[in-house]
């Protein structure tokens, strides 16, 4: 609950908004927990554990689930400070009818058995779509996903391309793609007619967005004459094939969300392997000294592509705000990862909110990997902007509480509709 | 109005301290608007309605003003959400009688016919700067720009000299040069005396300041002798000639601003023409990668010169309240484009307020071309600082009301009057 | 006063915590001032009154010290807005039984006589623990302290190590060495030695923390095969060898710090002698651009060592943050020079409190040389923590007022006696 009435009744009115999710990492065959080890064993709950003193044991595949769920919660009593351990509160209270104050390992078993109960309903997909106010979920989907067999009025396809752009000099990658698509790449022809292949194969079964992570220091631009074929048939040394292989592919996807007419989500500013012991997704990290600049090249050709850019930082997010506030295709968009703690949201949110126009923010995204994350998660954004709107928006008498929640609808929903296309 | 009393009562008084704004691009012979289009032509304006998809036809010459003015409240219902749409809410409630809650396109005629009836009163520039408590206003004048016929009691000239540092590789600057000092300079003594004449020039017409943006990479140094001498001469080339001269030339300009006894205003950190399609004053954006670092060695060598530092990040402003604390010669001043955003004043201001004497510290400035836009503009400023002194200052028992709007005023004139010898 | 009832009652709660103090620069053979001057010759008060102009003068030796009061008090009415001047408010208030409003320099005398009388109490020094709640204090001992004849059950030694690390090409670092361990270093296996020696010599003296203040570009890494042995006989030129110096002699003090289970205290981030002329200790700034991804190797390479790190920005408090949610060894530590004045601490211990669990953090320190500057140093943090606590844990139903008040004991008490095994 939020100490501020009007607050507290704009998170009430601002809940009431279907919202359609535009990233996340939900896998639609199997897009619910089934039990409370799906839900401590994302890396939020794993990376925090281990940050605290717990070893990699726990995690291993042939430990007993209740075994792995009590380690965690074990560990949790040092982490209760934290939004995520907050995230998991909600999920009890609003998912497994937990009433306590005080959540600890004294309820692992009945949280334990509640899960297991209640998440084996049949229908739990549809109560948690329900209760969450879910509309639609994005997909994080490799390049070679089939895309079947899953509800597509629900889930939408995207593709995801760091494999492509970071992975290409791999055999394992080539082999992927040749598979996926029946082209052998090993020159720009071969490149562009699989990549080609690729766009057809995910906007035919309803992509609506092309994806990516970046590290720090990528800065794409266009390669000079006869680089990328050099770096397709390896005569360089492998680092600098690597290179010139992202700038180039990087590129050719560009070309083919304009072609295609998909919005680029581009997510910077990751080092991948920062903590290579760190548990499974629990190793990445940032570094601050990284500019949208290295990326004006790529918005100045490409002024049809949609950019949906995620940073790390806030330090960046002003940049983030000054750059969409100029640039006609650049979108902020959500809060991602190290930046989606409430500090960093409230700051980066209200400069969005003063600087950028509404239409091209795109106010939140869950990034989750089970269903029961969007609640928690959207709750957290929904209470900061339920702040931010009373505070900067109504009571100074800018807005009215109508023109407020419009302004949330577009945040939540409406702009996603029309930048993906919906 | 402000929410909080104590706070509204701090913004009532603190709007009755004459205004000295140290920095703005009034054109003295024009120095208010005169239509709609004056106000709407601003390229806060232009460049966010372009930034939700207004081409630049309407910007064009040739278009009828008042479809230029319909095109930009066309596309202003995309940006309502934003700082600068409150700027323009607030000129036509001050200076329109504007007493709508939605402004929008169906305004559009109205406000025309407003604006150009009382913007055509013969005493509408000391009605502008009685209602917005205007003394004085600093201009941005080109090196050879005559300063005649404007009245030097409201407005004080001021040295820009990024075309002097920048561009003096080119002919047309140095044909300007020739022709305002008849000077040709060709060598360093000649460029000196050049220089000299042009702060000669100034300091008779009034002015009280020097002033240049710096791109954020910029770190100036004296050069190696001979070498100002040979980049003078073009022995180098282009991009090599261009770099010594901006160093050399800005050197110059600091001894200059010693000996003439002129602050010297830096604004650090703007990369010009990142997006080169922009509108007209739309194009230029900053990278977060800079440091004051790069300036310790000019700080240094010039104790008596004032510089007084704009930059344009929260995270350039971290090092700004530092720097100002340790270096008698560094005063912050004011919140700067990008940064001129109520979440980054916030943050900014009560930062500069916690760190750096009181006495050094310009707390804001208004950078417009029109007069008009003091009133939104500093009201935007008023309100956040009256914020601050209620919460940091009055609330925690460390100043009385009085004490708070003595430090206003510091921050809104005085200190502006001493640093600049009015 | 905090003006918000939660939170002031909140605040006089945190107050009866008792203190532990992990980072101070007392002199435990004179750790209380026994004047005016004492206080006053901080270097927070010398240089902001060198700021606004006060020359050299009054700090030489040989100046009657109530003059040198008097020149700062008159200088201080320009900075009476800054945190630093708050700090002395409360030392008047509560050591000197100040009662009026407006500090100025008409108490000059008055204040130097309380000062003198009081602090020449035999027990001043148990009335100024008592009255600023402290348990115990951190000192900062250079690796030649004798560390005798002081108050082992007060005063904790820490091994700093500045001048090893970065001064040790000098002939004087190289004497002291030889002078406290009795070996000559001329190669890696003497300089091992000395350095055991030293590690040694702490231990027995109840050290409990090795520390360190590095500049923004130092990245710690092993050193080629022979390189160190090269560096220690001078075979390069002066830079190479100081350079390869410092990271053979850091890495060595983080394999001792292993050995023998010290943490290891990293301030990161200071460029020392930026401002030559500065005061004492007024000289030194920071530059944004710096990554705790320069430190990844170390934190990687000594998974068994505490780092507890300080940093000077707010952008690098978000990496730290990161850091400290994903390295199990990497501790957040308190608030560091520039960035302890309240607009900062607020927003970075916000987000380490949304982020960071709560056994990893260090909440304060008063990094003081006088032991009157913990009580309003630490009265400033826990009024900010206070109301992150009311705001962000208390009233959103997170955390009882028990708990929350459990969470302020770690971050001033058990943290630190866990950490530094008290």
């Amino acid at each position: 609950m939020l100490h501020d009435h009007l607050a507290q009744d704009l998170y009430t009115e601002i809940c009431r908004i279907p919202i359609i999710d535009p990233h996340s990492h939900i896998d639609p065959h199997r897009p619910t927990a089934r039990s409370l080890d799906d839900i401590l064993g994302y890396h939020y709950y794993t990376e925090l554990a281990h940050s605290v003193g717990m070893d990699h044991g726990p995690l291993a595949a042939d430990v007993d689930p209740r075994e792995r769920v009590r380690a965690i919660l074990y560990h949790m009593t040092q982490f209760d400070n934290t939004a995520q351990f907050q995230w998991f509160l909600e999920i009890a209270r609003a998912f497994l009818n937990y009433q306590g104050k005080h959540l600890d390992l004294a309820d692992c078993s009945w949280l334990c058995d509640a899960a297991e109960r209640l998440m084996a309903q049949p229908d739990w997909e549809t109560q948690v779509f329900r209760k969450s106010n879910l509309e639609k979920v994005f997909l994080t989907n490799d390049f070679d996903d089939p895309l079947e067999g899953f509800d597509a009025t629900r889930y939408i396809p995207c593709l995801r391309t760091d494999d492509l752009v970071f992975r290409l000099d791999t055999p394992a990658v080539r082999e992927r793609v040749a598979k996926a698509t029946n082209i052998e790449v090993g020159d720009p022809a071969t490149l562009r007619r699989a990549v080609t292949a690729l766009f057809e194969h995910f906007t035919r079964r309803g992509a609506r967005a092309c994806a990516i992570s970046l590290p720090p220091d990528f800065e794409p631009s266009t390669l000079p004459q006869g680089n990328l074929s050099k770096a397709l048939s390896g005569k360089h040394s492998a680092q600098e094939d690597r290179h010139a292989l992202s700038l180039g592919v990087f590129w050719m996807l560009a070309e083919h969300c304009q072609e295609f007419r998909l919005p680029f989500d581009l997510m910077i500013g990751v080092n991948r392997r920062v903590y290579p012991r760190g548990v499974f997704q629990g190793q990445d990290l940032f570094d601050q000294r990284t500019s949208l600049l290295q990326y004006a090249e790529l918005f100045n050709a490409f002024p049809e592509v949609p950019f949906c850019v995620s940073v790390l930082s806030s330090g960046q997010n002003q940049e983030l705000a000054s750059y969409s506030w100029i640039f006609p295709n650049v979108i902020t968009s959500g809060h991602w990862w190290y930046s989606n703690i409430p500090a960093y949201i409230e700051q980066d949110a209200r400069a969005r909110l003063h600087a950028v126009p509404k239409t091209k923010q795109i106010g939140y995204y869950s990034d989750m990997y089970k269903l029961e994350f969007a609640l928690p998660k959207y709750n957290m954004y929904r209470r900061i902007l339920a702040r931010i709107l009373a505070d900067d928006y109504i009571r100074p008498r800018l807005y009215t509480v109508r023109q407020a929640l419009e302004l949330a609808r577009l945040l939540l929903r409406d702009n996603s509709r029309r930048i993906f296309n919906l």
